[in-house]
């Protein structure tokens, strides 16, 4: 109902980890092929599980500013030796932590994102740092137009300046850019900065024997299965 | 010489006003097009002998931060009256402002990139803002990995700040970082900073009628007669 007297948006800002890239089933994989002793499922949840609070300390000022690679790395040093891998090496940490460099797409990613790309700049907008975003672009195939990323406005999600600085960017209003993502929170972000929304159902984001709610919430100005789907909801 | 001896540059950051894309050529085919009286060559110049000045106002203070599209615009501003355009209505100044965004790329431009983009990661390094560098690659198929300026780093080149920025972003030492540019005064920036250059020869950066000289000076990693040759030079 929204979507009928808003304007068509012109930029799509993508949120990126579980959005267009399966962050779970990507370390599941990269664990059973390098340490196959190690429950990958539970390592790659307990690493995500970092995510949040470790953000949080550098939205309150516990840190300073810190790129995502950064604090990967430190919540990875926590939980090795939770799982027996505490005697790791550091240039096998490094090499481990660049997991998240390279992450692999959802199957209706890369074709969703070329097929919006026609019709709208498309950007990440992610928490993740602009060399994590780039390598992950260039390794998976995602055709962006540009990298746009919390690194570049120096405040994470959901600090309304991330939003914000989009729309400022492009020299838009708010309500011209749109943030596509499989996450309510990021959304209500987003929707409180005036930004156009698309929730992504990615039902599958924490593992196949976990499946996430995925029903639609009021407020978004599109609700869809994929990226295929929203391609198909904006005309491309 | 100095090429044997330095190690393989991880990212190539390329200059665009004159080194990726053609501003005389480009703003002289939009002239003839849309003002027919007016002396394109001349206005072409004009237009672009202000950005130095008007760049030089922000480093030093005069103006506080303002992106390339902003200062284009009051040299447009200064030049119309002088070409009989002072009467302009605001919309089409804005459109005509714009022109920088569809700037036409050298020939072996968009070849060039695609090749050292199999091996390299690449990367705008512009004064031009994120939004004009974005539709410019939108509208010329410029395949960068990701899209750095002077925005990103709040400092205009020649600023240490802005060389260092990409070296820092990739979290690389300088000299895994070159410098691709038509111009001796950005590539001896870069140098001062410890990066690798890549001079590249772009004879008619101000027009088939005034030759610019391309002889090669000392210093530089690379002299190359343009980017198909660099590819070359480069392996790829």
């Amino acid at each position: 109902m929204a979507a009928a007297v808003l304007p068509t948006p012109q930029v799509l800002a993508f949120d990126v980890f579980g959005t267009v890239v399966d962050w779970h089933g990507s370390i599941l994989r990269e664990m059973a092929q390098r340490y196959p002793q190690v429950d990958g499922d539970a390592f790659a949840l307990a690493w995500r599980e970092g995510y949040r609070p470790a953000m949080e300390q550098v939205r309150n000022g516990t840190l300073g500013w810190m790129r995502i690679d950064a604090l990967h790395r430190r919540i990875l040093d926590g939980i090795l030796p939770e799982f027996g891998l505490g005697h790791m090496p550091e240039a096998e940490r490094a090499e481990l932590n660049r997991v998240w460099h390279r992450l692999s797409p959802w199957p209706d990613a890369v074709a969703g994102l070329q097929r919006l790309k026609k019709r709208f700049v498309i950007t990440p907008l992610s928490n993740g740092n602009i060399a994590l975003l780039t390598h992950m672009a260039k390794n998976a195939g995602l055709p962006w137009d540009c990298v746009l990323s919390a690194e570049v406005f120096k405040a994470y999600k959901p600090d309304p300046a991330a939003y914000l600085g989009v729309a400022d960017v492009f020299e838009l209003s708010p309500e011209a850019v749109m943030l596509v993502a499989a996450h309510h929170s990021d959304l209500a972000g987003a929707r409180a900065c005036g930004l156009q929304t698309a929730y992504i159902e990615r039902p599958q984001e924490f593992g196949a024997a976990r499946p996430k709610d995925v029903s639609p919430k009021p407020g978004n100005t599109y609700h869809c299965r994929d990226f295929l789907d929203l391609a198909e909801r904006l005309g491309c």
